[in-house]
């Protein structure tokens, strides 16, 4: 089975990853690419200023780009995924919706709608229902799933796993990668030899989509997780990857071993770009993993990282990482993609 | 009045801090520098490899190394800096304090014993007060003075501030500078595009170094402080500078202009090297500082800066940041040589 | 004597420098700051984003941003200092000049005009005479004197050095620092763990502005110098300071300690920015010198530092550095503005 | 066919490389892995600190280090990799060649030795014959061949594909990635924020191993080219992959349009790891590459790229760029013994 698929915003740092995750994809076949109206016509190699480590995909190369418009899109194409700036995509998405496109999103505008499923297959597929919530209430025949930022994804399959001794307050503190704001998103004169603890409305991000991502769905709505969580957010001089130490509280007395081996054991999806192991758990022989450079690429970069699990007072704290543009955005809009297409959403 | 001082490992990167402060100090004048045995007799300029980017001070340069050995300093010498290696302080040190020296020592050994004052002299002077206990106990004619770690004393005058409020637990995350692990600690393979979640013994320092500080001496000694504190260290890739992010708990309601009052009025010492306003504090309108390379000069490197203060459940976050290798190492044991003479034991 | 100036472009990069290095100047007073349209009425402390690690002199801080026109600046003042965007300044700085201003430009418009001294005042300060040419050209009473590139200032004054050996080829390669492209001019994406062989318009300027810089001024006007110059420009991943490789051909045999003799003997000039020392040289015992981050605050930043000089096949190779925004921004127009105090044009 | 291979020293970083290079390889199968006696007995997994971004090799991970000696090889192996430190190297070799092992050097000692082949096969394979003059002056039945130093390799091929037009003069900066170094060579206190201009050693050995490589073998002896080659070598912040200006002097007149056809031109090699390409031109549309980042991972590692070629008087200048631990270093050994496979001498 095939599915044509295109990408809202192709020519982005986000939208980039898109295309080198979607070369050789199993069942996404990609058909469109859309960008800004100065593109428009250009093929996608003299629109985009290429900047990913492997080559343009030769057939990507030459597609012509398309304007962010539903009647720009082939009548043949499914799914849609987006990494337009949320701005953008918030005036842009809801007229693909409307036309019926199934629009996957990694735009950070209505992540907390209450219609909207904000998921991680692995953690919350059955959020995927409120589709049909979204649906009654829109008048729409699309669907629009988000998946969440990259420092909530980074954290939250790790807290997902703490949650059976019951997780009461996370505080997260975060080093996050330069690529997290995009190509220009950090001048080079701000980050180098330091360090800045502030990431406009990342933390109030992390605070607030952790406890929807573990929250429960009663079919109607998602009730958000009565955790506490407190996130200072940071950005360092690395490229990829986002670090996190978390400081976790809980309901019941563990000990690290309980710890890591609920991470070891946190189930992960059968989808075509889940990793077969969803959480790696580094043990106190390794106490100085996981670290950016090193682990950013397990599972080639779909996978959660952990380490540095060791006992405080009411609880545990620990480090975990992701790559944040694979996992962290395209790689997570994508994978929400499997998950409509495996639960029949398309 | 002008004390003649030593500089016990005086050719490291602490030590080389040291002779930088020293040059032009308006009490201290230095008069021994000690090395290991293998640079005994060279002059100063030939055995260490000066980093600091400003000169060797002339006088300095042509001094002959000494051995560090009590026989080896000159009888005019009332205080010594010890920048040794812990485990090198821990077998040499109390030869000095049996010869009678006054030793203010960065080295991170018998920061925790019963009878040494572990102190900042802005935040617990009395402390000082268990040099009597230490003599006694001891038997000896010198006192030995310790300093905390760069990382707890980055972190300890704001907690004072905010005991105020009655702290009871603080977790903190620090981002710390490379030149905290000495000229050699930290590879370029390990640091570039990556960050090291783990320091090791770093973690424990701040734990149990911040309770002493913030304990009540009695007059025989000090009680440890009943707040909980637990830290998760990373190395990141800057020069100097170590910034921290804090989450802490208090008996008190508080808003964040009670905690940046509380920072700013904090008060300083009247020593020749404490700062006049010993935390700096940025509000709301500067969401993005302390930042490591912009901030660490802050009173020439000898103050707290601080900023991001912002309610959480039950307390407060916020950033510290100081300078790690001036008032985190060499200019803490300098100060507290201050505090020796203001105080009347030299 | 106090001289009144003023800063055109004050709020950018080189701007804040110019402040930083105007306060407690001991001829020059600091007394109108001007920046685009959409800061003028502004404070200093309002329209800047302060980036120096020094804090605004408070004096300027609280300044009124004035329009960049010639009717905004108060009569009283007898030179303005340029750090405007070159399209802009190609446009503006005519205005200055028919009103009669002295400017000493950073700008890099109009430096290779013959009728503009481009000068260097420890090496050419004989071309200032072009002033005259200039005015009887232009038809104005004002002076326009341009600065070289960073590039090219922490090059020129070495070969000046070289040119008593008959200099007749340089290829240079350069190391440059990100603030040389201004705070937003290279992203961090773009550099970490990366460098870039190719900085747009650098390698011209360095090419031509050197010929013109160590060319003869005969009262008319300057003949370029006939030696070949080929520069290939990297930027690196550092803050400040720019590295340089040259590779020299010279018309007479000489040894390294002639060259070395030479760049120590080369003159300094009298002006209260000029270093005692114009160029340090580091000699055999030392070949990883100069470095960026130990040697780019040789005298204040105002210094050349030079090294590694070894014979090669007809000539010598050697490296150099200097302080891009200061010695080769802000503090090359500040000079030029003693100079020209100096020298009884003001 | 299958080829038992060893690697000696293969803990370090170039023998971690060796073991990523060779796993899956077509036609080398590891049979054996050596380290210092310190490791001897131990699992591979626990003698190595292995750094490299994909996880070691399982099969490899279990394997016992044995002694650097040839009665420690299990007799089976037919080729020795070896990435021992050159003093180590100058000591043991001998002892494998004498026992009649065929050894595939990355060692620095002996690249210049008469009768030793230094080979980059795309460039001469043909030096191989050196073996036989080998053989019989040392009277050994094994042989060593060795690849150039990483700086080397990455120029080379570039100044082959130059010479048809008459190489007579190259003078090259370097900008190298802390790696060539080895894992501990540069700390972070050195080169965060700064480069370094001087690396041991590294100009001496590029400007003799280019003449011996660009050599001609007339069935005797190599003669070394007649070109001069002068280096100047810069350490920066950049984790893998060294980046080289070139200013070439040639005899005939060409345009930079005939360099990069030269270039382009070049031949591959038809070996295992020799890329279809093996020089990469960037034309004048991209004059910012090659970036390290960006294209060391060109060919898996094992090409050359290179761009910003521009005339200059009497030549050309222009920049290229390999990946200086793969092509550079554990792929240029990996890639002698692929030749020495095809020749037949194994």
């Amino acid at each position: 089975m095939t599915v044509r698929v295109g990408i809202l915003g192709a020519t982005g740092a986000v939208g980039q990853r898109f295309i080198q995750l979607l070369d050789d994809h199993p069942t996404f076949d990609l058909a469109a690419v859309t960008a800004s109206e100065a593109s428009v016509g250009e093929t996608y190699r003299e629109a985009a200023k290429w900047r990913v480590n492997t080559p343009i995909p030769e057939d990507v190369a030459g597609m012509e780009v398309a304007a962010t418009r539903p009647d720009s899109i082939p009548d043949d194409v499914d799914l849609l995924f987006s990494s337009l700036p949320s701005g953008v995509a918030a005036s842009v998405e809801p007229d693909f919706l409307e036309a019926g496109y199934v629009v996957s999103s990694n735009s950070s505008n209505d992540r907390m709608a209450a219609d909207v499923p904000l998921t991680i297959p692995e953690i919350n597929p059955d959020h995927l229902g409120l589709i049909d919530v979204q649906r009654e209430q829109r008048g729409w025949d699309g669907a629009l799933v988000k998946n969440p930022n990259c420092s909530t994804i980074t954290m939250v399959p790790t807290l997902a796993a703490l949650d059976r001794f019951g997780l009461e307050v996370a505080n997260v503190s975060t080093l996050q990668a330069v690529s997290g704001a995009g190509y220009s998103g950090v001048t080079s004169m701000e980050i180098i030899d330091n360090a800045i603890p502030h990431i406009g409305g990342e933390e109030e991000k992390m605070e607030t989509e952790s406890r929807k991502l573990l929250g429960a769905f009663d079919g109607a709505s998602v009730s958000l997780h009565d955790a506490e969580v407190t996130a200072s957010c940071n950005r360092i001089p690395t490229i990829d990857g986002h670090l996190e130490n978390v400081f976790a509280e809980l309901a019941e007395d563990v000990t690290p071993a309980d710890v890591r081996d609920a991470m070891h054991d946190q189930p992960s999806a059968d989808l075509p770009s889940s990793p077969d192991q969803l959480i790696k758990v580094f043990d106190d022989s390794d106490p100085e993993r996981p670290q950016p450079r090193l682990d950013r690429t397990y599972a080639d970069g779909m996978g959660i990282v952990a380490g540095g699990v060791q006992e405080m007072s009411g609880g545990v704290k620990y480090n975990c990482l992701a790559h944040n543009t694979i996992r962290g955005a395209a790689g997570a809009s994508l994978l929400n993609g499997e998950l409509l297409v495996e639960e029949g959403w398309i």
